[in-house]
């Protein structure tokens, strides 16, 4: 397929990943990072999954000013066309003003009608022809007039997740599996989560959301006009020699949101918002544990399974497991050696060591704060 | 006190210390090392609690050749007199070997009623007061013609160690508690360690001996002549120009036998042992287990105690414990941040990490192995 007519991609590239700190720095975030040995980082991952889909000149990132140097020796081809497609935040202001920048432009630049998708930077997919077809039926809906997003199928009850509430189906032309949203909720508790899951009708979110960039600009311009207006005139000022300054101005006065509440929520109560069920696998690489997994570690049949399988980000040949089989492993070039450590998990980095359990891994943010308290701020 | 008149300490000091790599390696053994981060390394403690008893002239180490030097350096003032105190042996023969040595050495330069102590360069003891006087009690049963053992009161049912079975009184003056030795054992199992502690009349074999140089080449001559014979020609040639010869032609010639077979269980069964009971604190550092309870890890009220004590050998600064507050690290710079691991042994060197856990600690030395076996001998 030589792409989806006339549909951006727009990468969002930011977020900290304290989760899979010590390998995701302030400095250097999961996204920049190759979480998984493949040669290649998360955020050209998701280049090389979007690249079918729109081509160099139909892809866009918005990162901050930090990195945006480094995204550009990731993905040069971002910057070889006439306009320069990787947007730089003066500093964080969360997605909606992300996105909203991205649509603006893009509405700025090629019309309102222009459809565009946002795909987080640092998550991963792994049934191209499936996701392909997915975000087809998704731009299908986007040019109908919804917001639309993917839903993936919840391989369990989560708590790390947002859900979505499926409703009727859309009945949209090249969107068969279409649905209507009833609601998003928020991360649930277990109990909540479990609930959801019997009833057949709720999807995790993973945060994508394709949309013509003028229905986005017009909800936004009902929910937050001041946000609206913000995004528009720095929209007019991108592509000429003004964008500094009014960079400098404008951005400090956005409202800090996330799309979610910005817009997916209030839209999809008044029946706007559409889901594509994602029957692709995909992961959020959200901590050590889902690493882990996606590197093979552990037993798919369970606790106990014979023989358990190792997993390493680096060299497994510097790798020593005694009784330990199923250590998940990170070395970047030092000997490691574990004895008798179940689910261990062990990320060793040049200036900072992590030891935990997969099972405490949604908790090594806390490490980062703690270090932060100490003013540790090199190994941030 | 101005030291025991014309005793003499032996210091033999070799063993790999396997149990406690990565800081224990094989060029440099875990008595060259620094083991309690108290500025001085276990072989320089073992000389600075027996220099009260001799003074730096009667102090006398056997290592291997490989360590002579380093030796030399932690412990200049043993090259400082007109003989030669650092006794190198060209290759491991086991421990009779090495103190039969000193002992053969010492009565060629002392005469045969010198009586000689021997204490590993590895282990730690806490009170020198109490130790003192022990040693006292021994060379006082050591002039009587008795191999003196010196027994440590047994801290619990270990299988770690040797026993020491007591029998009567020996009734030598000088030596109030000092009592007959009926056997000595092996490490036991568990259920013969809890019958010999019911018993009330056993105690852990340190290997420490005190005897007179001629009693112990005598019961030497009588046990193993041609050892014996070995150990008397390459003394006879130790302070000549010849030595190196002797060595490089008798060294090999030399039985490998520890001296608790060669001559404590034999002479015991005889009635010629006597044992001191060492009511001084104690231990071998022999593992990460021991050393981290040496270094203050754990509660001492048992398991769930609150708040259970960090230990860190290296800079606690460079650490930091979520949720795992007694686990033990070592570290040699890096910071090293462990979250949720109880009973965690960490020990981070420049170019080798070793994770496990105190219940572990015995199986570290199959680490070393499986390194060699992989031929990765710059980790050795």
């Amino acid at each position: 397929m030589s792409g989806i007519e006339g549909f951006h991609a727009v990468i969002p590239a930011g977020g900290a990943g304290t989760r899979l700190w010590p390998l995701s720095r302030t400095g250097r975030p999961k996204f920049l990072v190759d979480m998984l040995g493949s040669g290649r980082t998360l955020l050209q991952g998701t280049v090389d999954r979007l690249l079918p889909l729109t081509g160099p000149d139909r892809l866009m990132v918005v990162t901050g000013r930090a990195h945006r140097d480094e995204v550009v020796r990731q993905v040069p081809e971002l910057v070889d066309g006439e306009l320069d497609q990787v947007l730089a935040e003066p500093s964080p202001r969360d997605s909606m003003a992300a996105i909203g920048l991205a649509a603006a432009v893009l509405a700025q630049r090629h019309g309102p009608e222009t459809v565009l998708g946002s795909f987080a930077a640092d998550h991963v997919v792994d049934n191209q022809d499936i996701f392909e077809r997915t975000v087809a039926e998704a731009v299908a809906a986007a040019h109908a007039g919804y917001v639309v997003t993917v839903g993936i199928k919840a391989a369990g009850p989560s708590t790390a997740f947002g859900y979505i509430a499926e409703g009727d189906q859309l009945g949209v032309a090249g969107a068969p599996t279409a649905r209507h949203v009833t609601t998003f909720t928020e991360k649930p508790d277990a109990d909540t989560a479990w609930t959801y899951l019997a009833t057949g009708r709720y999807c995790w979110n993973a945060g994508m959301f394709v949309v013509a960039a003028g229905v986005l600009l017009d909800h936004l311009h009902t929910q937050l006009p001041t946000l609206h207006d913000g995004l528009r005139q720095l929209a007019a000022a991108w592509d000429t020699p003004q964008r500094d300054a009014v960079l400098d101005a404008v951005w400090p006065t956005l409202t800090r949101i996330a799309i979610d509440h910005a817009i997916a929520e209030p839209v999809a109560a008044n029946g706007g918002v559409a889901v594509i069920p994602g029957l692709f696998g995909w992961d959020d690489v959200g901590d050590f544990d889902s690493l882990a997994a996606l590197l093979g570690a552990g037993d798919p049949d369970g606790p106990g399974g014979d023989p358990p399988r190792s997993a390493t980000l680096g060299d497994d040949d510097l790798v020593l497991r005694i009784d330990a089989d199923d250590a998940f492993v990170v070395t970047t070039g030092r000997a490691v050696t574990v004895v008798g450590l179940d689910e261990a998990v062990i990320v060793d980095t040049p200036d900072a060591l992590l030891v935990t359990t997969r099972a405490h891994a949604q908790k090594v943010k806390t490490a980062v704060d703690a270090w932060r308290a100490r003013g540790a701020t090199s190994l941030l």
